[in-house]
């Protein structure tokens, strides 16, 4: 059975460490936000610009901090943080199936792989020579596990990831469905007009905590690893190219492509779509925008962006046509500041005389 | 045998309720443009800018209006919609392999999965509890279904799909290879720098007639779900965050991103490239061009573009090179302007005197 | 035994045709870059910026050009092209497990597909009718080669590769995992507001030395073939819409988009996360910088680029802010111009008079 529990809000205010406010025997079975929440329903007031929604809402109980609490006459649990009590407690709530320990007899392991036996391996999954499964990871069904590759304690895989070989992986890492990590970058020495492949010897270095999103792609080194740092989180379809390395708790949202080489730091933000060029770094703490292009180095914390505003395709047409115009137009205004000087000056010249 | 049937001209002007001028004996075994068909080959005229091509084709037969046929001296179907005519004739010509109803002996079902029996599920196939596969859809090879996911009839998941737990999916829809519905999304909240993962409990809803490209990825809601509606149209590479909303009959050019809790109305059309942030709102009939990067609500119907147009690289550097200069080229034209207001007082107050 | 074997500087200088310069019995197991070498490692030096770390290398021994010879103290192996020599030794040192002919008996292999004895079908995977796979083809585990498809010799499929049917695939190509070649395009006839789709009857047409990164996809072709010519080199994420023409030699870095029916030349370079609209022409000898966006042809050899250089978000508001007054700004300037030249010419009076 999947569904999670009920609990009550006194068992919720003990588990969360929370002053409950309220009836404590109200039942909870799930979360939802403040407008959509049901009497079953935990809520929670995170950003103030909800706050209007308060009033209304039918949840059976609110995580709300204390100065939200005051005027509230619903049920309510009062943290220091509410979204950081709603992120642990989601997982409470959470359906997806929690695989048994033990290999699916349709898995094909290498006789040379190490599989702890608290770990799950699903059906179809393919395990090559030399790899190392540690205490209860689960590895969902038809993934792929190349050569020597490493996953640490608790780690996840979706199902229908792939691992090329020598991929080392630390602890509690999640990878999303369809994620690649080690393939071949692109690699190639021209040799009068024609590409020469250049085979990929490093490995991947994946740090603690990490989490990967969907058809996420990460290239192994050329000829050292390919660095992902302790709690790094990757959101879907993020390219990381060979040898880039991401300092610690850097954070990319979906689309993100990084070229070869690239050092990010740490606690740095990259929303959806940006691109870096090869060759670059970018120090701690930067942020830079949605579908920025980053072609040069990052060197002091702060937030970037590139790009043009969204207009009408009429305005966006002019906009375009006068940017190609726009040479021209500093040499008019050159012009005109110079003809502009000789006529204040002869026009003193005149007043002189 | 899956070569498709020949067919003669009479049958076809029978089939598609054309009108057939010319010889209703030419038989016909394939589909090709004006320019490339063949005398076996059927072809059409949909767009104007390839009436060229009429008097020249060497196609056994050709769709066409009625106001295109006058001059025409070949064999013709005369139709109102030759597009339309062109695509549904078309999948009468499709060779894609259809697999035979039943259980291929390798996949590895549930025992609590219902798989309607006129269902079709190919090798390497993982379905997981509670799963509802219904009549006459065809699951393609090496597929995965999560746990409680429905597949409405006539559903078509390509080889290698993944739907993870909790997905609901229409009727007649299809899914291209390496697709992922139903991922985790980026839900994550920082706590002293470090980023913790928030359990998405939500699911994903498709609509009846959704089509869903390669590599595509779709993340189930945080909370209640994402919602795909129907006739919404998916090109490849397509990312749709957490808890998006997408309006009947949108249809997505490839390597579109969408931020998440973004709702995008009915009847748009996103070009390929485009991305959007998240929380916003796109009303119905919009349509966005190619790569245009979308910060704000789009409030009325209508087109809408973003970015520079392409230039040679040594103009682009001289574009890029004034943009940073732009805010001082303003600054000396207001300063122009006080200067020249200054000499036209002056020329005034001389000739006053 | 997967580790490579240690080879001495006389047996590399034999291999390469170099000339040796230092100690012969230096035994090489690896391959660094100069900062990273260790003694057992041959370094290179490619490009003169990193001649800086030649001195303190501890590399076992350098590929070196002559000219860069001279001045040098520690082992060296002279070439004409370091990079390429090093590109070719690399694959003497790639750790990739090479799979020994034959079939894995968990692969399900239709009875009318004809697999070479010298090839090698991983676990999992699944080969339907008619395929041909050709000599020393290695197909990796869990991927699908669709109806009718063809792998010429010494190909290589990574695991989790999909080939849909009708897809034709030259010599020594190698794809990389999650690929898609051959997906149903985004073919779709508009009637009355709702999407018919329209079936995708051509195929894919690949050439000989031809590479294919993570995640790409490549669209089947409509009516004739999608075709990707000799030695065409595409990165991790590129997708390839249907008809596209890709011409030889041409190489396209990660996330590039290219839209349906477009032509693009040969020895062309195209960067990362460039896109491409359809039904247009670029011609040989082209070069793209990243992120552009592509919306004519491309009729000139050279470099093109679109987009606006990053900055600081404070100054990029500024910018924004500018471009939408730009238009007006035209106007000032056009109207400073007129009042300057009525003021030039009336003084021009005055003095006359």
């Amino acid at each position: 059975m999947s569904q999670p529990d009920t609990l009550t809000l006194i068992q919720l205010a003990e588990r969360l460490d929370a002053r409950l406010q309220g009836d404590g025997n109200q039942r909870i079975s799930g979360l939802a936000t403040l407008q959509q929440a049901e009497p079953q329903d935990l809520s929670f007031l995170a950003n103030s610009q909800y706050r209007k929604y308060l009033a209304d809402t039918r949840a059976g109980a609110v995580l709300l901090r204390e100065s939200d609490a005051a005027g509230f006459g619903g049920n309510a649990l009062i943290v220091a943080d509410p979204y950081l009590t709603y992120a642990r407690l989601s997982h409470h709530f959470d359906r997806k199936p929690k695989a048994a320990a033990g290999i699916h007899p349709t898995a094909v392991i290498a006789a040379s792989a190490h599989i702890d036996p608290t770990a799950s391996i699903g059906a179809g999954v393919v395990i090559e020579d030399g790899v190392v499964i540690a205490a209860r990871v689960m590895v969902g069904a038809q993934s792929f596990v190349g050569a020597r590759s490493h996953i640490g304690e608790e780690g996840w895989l979706a199902p229908r990831v792939t691992l090329y070989h020598d991929v080392q992986i630390g602890k509690r890492v999640s990878i999303q469905s369809g994620a690649v990590i080690g393939s071949e970058g692109f690699g190639f020495a021209n040799n009068q007009g024609q590409w020469e492949k250049i085979a990929q010897i490093g490995g991947v270095l994946i740090g603690d905590d990490v989490d990967i999103g969907a058809n996420t792609t990460i290239d192994r080194g050329a000829l050292s690893d390919t660095v992902i740092a302790n709690g790094v989180k990757l959101d879907n379809q993020i390219q990381i190219a060979h040898n880039v390395h991401v300092g610690e708790h850097t954070a990319m949202a979906a689309c993100v492509g990084i070229s070869g080489s690239t050092r990010i730091g740490r606690h740095c933000t990259i929303a959806g779509g940006v691109g870096m060029v090869g060759h670059i770094e970018v120090c701690d703490h930067a942020f830079v925008t949605g579908m920025t292009m980053v072609t040069r180095s990052i060197t002091e914390p702060g937030a970037y962006s590139s790009g043009t505003a969204m207009q009408t395709v009429a305005d966006w047409r002019k906009s375009a046509a006068r940017l190609r115009q726009l040479d021209g137009l500093f040499k008019r205004v050159q012009q005109l500041e110079k003809q502009l000087a000789d006529v204040t000056s002869s026009a003193a010249d005149s007043s002189d005389a």
